[in-house]
């Protein structure tokens, strides 16, 4: 099992297939965007994978902004394909991005996660995020 | 009282000052990057600004990222300067920064607010911000 960070040198058809169907298993009306077009700024993301052999088990990802209170993170699409799960990839693919966000020399990393998904708030806890007294509000678009 | 969207040009020195102010009156210890830092990357933030004159009263701002869920915005740094709360100010920046959205052909724009902001989040939901089921995770790094 190896966690790599994804570049445009690495995507390919196969990779990109893996992926579309692992979303698609966990929300079918998801619309979602290609890797080519995610990582058409790279400088704006890091994207963790992890491999079982060339096969693509787990997943999470981090955009980066600049705003007036700080150069932050954002961490999306973490997800461990449910076979694979209670091995710790998550923490590994989560301790990627972080070392990533360090090399970034970003303020701060955050998170949303539903409140109902108690595992992985164990892991985002015991990695240092803290819950803030804040809701998450979204504005749907298409 | 005009609401502009700012770019690199009409960045000035007086501007800079007057921002530095506002947010340092709001959190002293804020860490605040400057105006040239944020919109280096002018493709990944939109900036609404509120002038009275050649003053800056209010400023609110998106940056945009793409993940494999989509491409979003996030709102952040909201503020209208005191004695200019209540006149709908806050609603323009944001009706400014959803524009950007739709131009931007963003699937979504989100944002979050301290529970207890109960004004700014009358504001968002009659915008069509709905309150997600999910907590807010955030580790500093700085």
């Amino acid at each position: 099992m190896e966690i790599e960070l994804l570049n445009n040198k690495k995507i390919s058809y196969k990779l990109q297939q893996q992926l579309t169907m692992l979303y698609k298993e966990l929300n079918a009306e998801l619309r979602q965007l290609s890797l080519e077009e995610i990582l058409q700024e790279p400088e704006g993301i890091d994207i963790a994978c992890c491999f079982d052999n060339d096969q693509v088990v787990g997943i999470a990802m981090m955009a980066n902004y600049k705003v007036i209170s700080g150069h932050k993170g954002m961490v999306e699409d973490v997800v461990v394909f449910e076979k694979y799960r209670g091995q710790g990839l998550g923490r590994k693919l989560m301790e990627k991005l972080l070392n990533c966000a360090i090399e970034r020399k970003l303020d701060e990393v955050l998170l949303f996660s539903g409140h109902h998904r108690t595992t992985a708030i164990n892991l985002y806890k015991s990695l240092g995020f803290k819950l803030k007294n804040s809701g998450l509000y979204v504005k749907k678009l298409v």
